[in-house]
């Protein structure tokens, strides 16, 4: 991905708030891993495990915190950026480095824009997207081979990934990103028994997005049986996750790749789900849960609660159950062999005892 | 997502074979939850957990069964709908007030279709659809930007969903939905090891599925190695579900969100994979089975069979297992504790059956 | 599909060096499955299960490894293909059959393919297809709806199959095949915290994939953050397997289907990852490594191990763990009753003894 600006890290830590130690007048133009990195690249500590490489970089400065600084700076051969919070003056360096380029706004002339459709200043449209009586925000760019359904709504600053698909009823926020090829609006999984058979229900819910969520690749989020299924403000959703009918995301929760939610199930603000995670329908996961990868929650989880395991249960108590799953055959073992031990030496017990009330019968009859 | 239509509580009743109890000339037009309902809306308990609001909801008219008509009828402030099949029941209701109005169907002009393809009549093809040498039933629709290639035949009354892609050898039987993004005949996974490297082995059977399918979002069915790929007649088919070469998935099957089925498998009519199952390549689960979500299906599994777990075996035995092992560091202190216990009992017993014994010894002795 | 060739089996053996035992002159054009195979078709022993099948063929030839056929060519109703490796020399002759007849390539005049495109010697492209500012090599074949972004490079012979998504900084080597709806460089998901909320980290890497690599249907390989992620050559991606941004997965290595992998995360070559398995972000999978399925990776895992569980330690102890498992209730609750017995014995011993040295003692008062 090429870069698109130069700064000096004058500027640059004027624009990420953070303090320089070093030569204010070095320019750079592009960001690299610390072990590649060459003269005008800035670099960055992501990995603990190749944080060594930074005291060789060939980088012109790095970002990293104040403890850091305070501790290696005078060990780094390149200026150092000192902040608070690294990540976030790293995502602000390479917003700066590497923003787009605003390019002149365009309905791309092969695009199948509806008449009734209503777009808002500055959008944009890809060549072959469809759209249909549908209401785009000012400053939203909609992708090649984008599909917009009648009766959509889509806010504004809005970036719509080449392939993605909006079905009828579905309302997006502003400043919204959604990667190629996910899917919002698709038919729930409704079906009533007839008998042996199943008969589809209409679903007749939309899908609500608020403000600034992400959405990954080839995600899919069901429209509503009934109620709409609604994503939270700020919520980040990772590729191929599903989320079923009804379902109501809060604020600022996290879904990682591949999480699979059953219908109709409420998932609290500030929630983490981890990669690979299952959620069985009409459950809650309360505010501020941690729920590690793979687990399966077949019920309520409290707030500000960690838990794991199928069926999932407090994180810290799966911990020990995996600690004692890993040696099974060990402690089963040792438990049978020691019992194996017991019983022989109580069995030697009852025939050493009986044998002593023989010796003493014996003697007491005797005499 | 907007209604189409509106009824009077009799024409409804006797649409969906329901009893009316209440004023038959009232009028619903949507569909809506009881906590949320007004005036001219129907209502439906789904969920048990929200059933509360049913006893103050401002519906007009609630779907029920007849138990729950019999006892509670008098206290819900609405008609009462009662039906034998309450889910039945909602769905034709849904199916009345929502069904989408017939739009005269056209070939959309930006479409690209073969001179070769046969389609039949009211047949609609939506905006940048590509259709090669294929035959299409009457009144089926082919949503923007779907891709059916040479070689393909679909029935009567099918619907694809913007993006799906149907490539060469397959067959769709009547009434199939497919939803946005399914890939229907992609390569299947077959390498044929060559020392360390994998040779590809073309994959030449095809994707066969029977009537009444429905197929979810970015699901991927894989076209057979040599025979086809086969999905029975009514199975329904949730988002994000990877079907492998050569499966055959019977009758009336549900395969819920995530699962993953191995090459040459073969599930049996009426079985129900549950959300996130995997499955071996070249195994049998029986007709009626239930896998429970998340387990791992690793040999044959018996008809009517409930298995869980991975290696999944019967889901009343994996229940027990789950309950210890989420208690198992305590039950396996405890077995530690009374074993260390019975070591102390019994060393004592030795110590002192061995001082009684030098007792008495002693005693004998001495005389 | 359709095979295109038809051969004596004279040719074929020469194509793909087997030794025939029956008629030369018979021809094959097709391949079925030994127990649908009619006059005129190949077949093969895939399925262990299934190979009783071949003693009643009415296949034309079989193709078979030199064991079986030394044991049991005679017993076969059809002349017999001997072959070191069966599973490549079928590869081979499926090849030959079904071998697509090259059609003339052509760019398709409904493609927008930007003028700053760089198209190879005999490369074609479907309708509605996007190429921007790319360079693609020779004989290269894009599909309808596939998008190809500005700052992208296909080598030569690559097949992009319809609606594949290759987005900037996307590098693809030679003779790769992407399946539907794959999406290479979508944004990887790296978010800053900001006190409650999450900032996007603008990811900068690419996506570089190397020669003979093939990509399944809805796959997602996310752009790396800093550094590129990279897939070596050879390797397989089944469908619907995520790979995070700046994973390293290396030379022939092969990930099933639905497998997740965390960001930065490297897997040795020829390593194989089952179906569904999750690797978190930044381990290290050796090389040759084979995890089983629905595992999880949550620490580094050592060359040529085999590991399975979650989280994941080697596979014969978790077989161990497994066989337990599934007995868990009856074993505890076998110790359990033996620790009751025990329990008993001993104060069965301890009243004993205390009866006894009353005796003893008693004894040796009284006289």
């Amino acid at each position: 991905v090429s870069p698109t600006r130069s700064l000096s890290l004058r500027d640059l830590a004027d624009a990420i708030g953070a303090s320089l130690i070093g030569d204010a007048d070095r320019v750079v133009d592009r960001v690299e891993e610390p072990a590649d990195a060459t003269a005008g690249a800035l670099t960055f500590v992501s990995n603990p495990r190749r944080s060594k490489d930074i005291f060789s970089t060939k980088a012109e400065a790095v970002i990293a915190d104040f403890d850091f600084a305070a501790e290696q700076a005078h060990e780094v051969p390149c200026a150092v950026l000192a902040c608070e919070n690294r990540y976030l003056a790293f995502a602000q360096a390479l917003q700066l480095l590497y923003g787009t380029l605003d390019k002149e706004p365009v309905v791309d002339e092969r695009a199948a824009v509806s008449s009734d459709a209503c777009l808002g200043e500055r959008v944009s449209v890809g060549p072959f997207a469809v759209v249909g009586k549908a209401v785009i925000g000012d400053d939203s760019k909609v992708g090649a081979h984008v599909f917009i359904d009648d009766d959509v709504v889509i806010g504004e600053r809005c970036v719509l990934q080449p392939g993605v698909v909006l079905l009828h009823g579905t309302r997006l926020g502003d400043d919204i990103y959604v990667n190629p090829g996910a899917v919002l609006g698709g038919e729930g999984f409704g079906f009533a028994p007839d008998g042996d058979l199943n008969i589809k229900v209409p679903q007749v819910g939309g899908v609500v997005v608020d403000n600034h969520v992400d959405i990954g690749a080839n995600v899919c989020l069901d429209r509503g049986a009934v109620s709409d299924t609604v994503i939270g403000e700020g919520t980040k959703i990772d590729n191929l996750v599903q989320v079923g009918h009804g379902v109501k995301v809060g604020d600022h929760a996290v879904l990682i790749a591949q999480v699979g939610i059953g219908g109709d199930t409420v998932v609290g603000d500030h929630a983490l789900l981890a990669g690979q995670v299952g959620v069985v329908h009409n459950v809650t996961i309360g505010r501020g849960a941690r729920i590690g990868a793979q687990s399966g929650i077949t019920r309520d989880v409290p707030e500000q609660a960690a838990w794991s395991g199928y069926p999932a249960y407090p994180h810290a108590q799966w911990l020990k159950t995996s600690v004692h799953n890993r040696h099974l055959d060990d402690k089963l073992k040792k438990l049978t062999r020691i019992e194996r031990e017991h019983k022989a030496r109580i069995e030697q017990l009852e025939a050493e005892l009986a044998a002593l009330r023989d010796l003493v019968r014996g003697g007491r009859e005797e005499p």
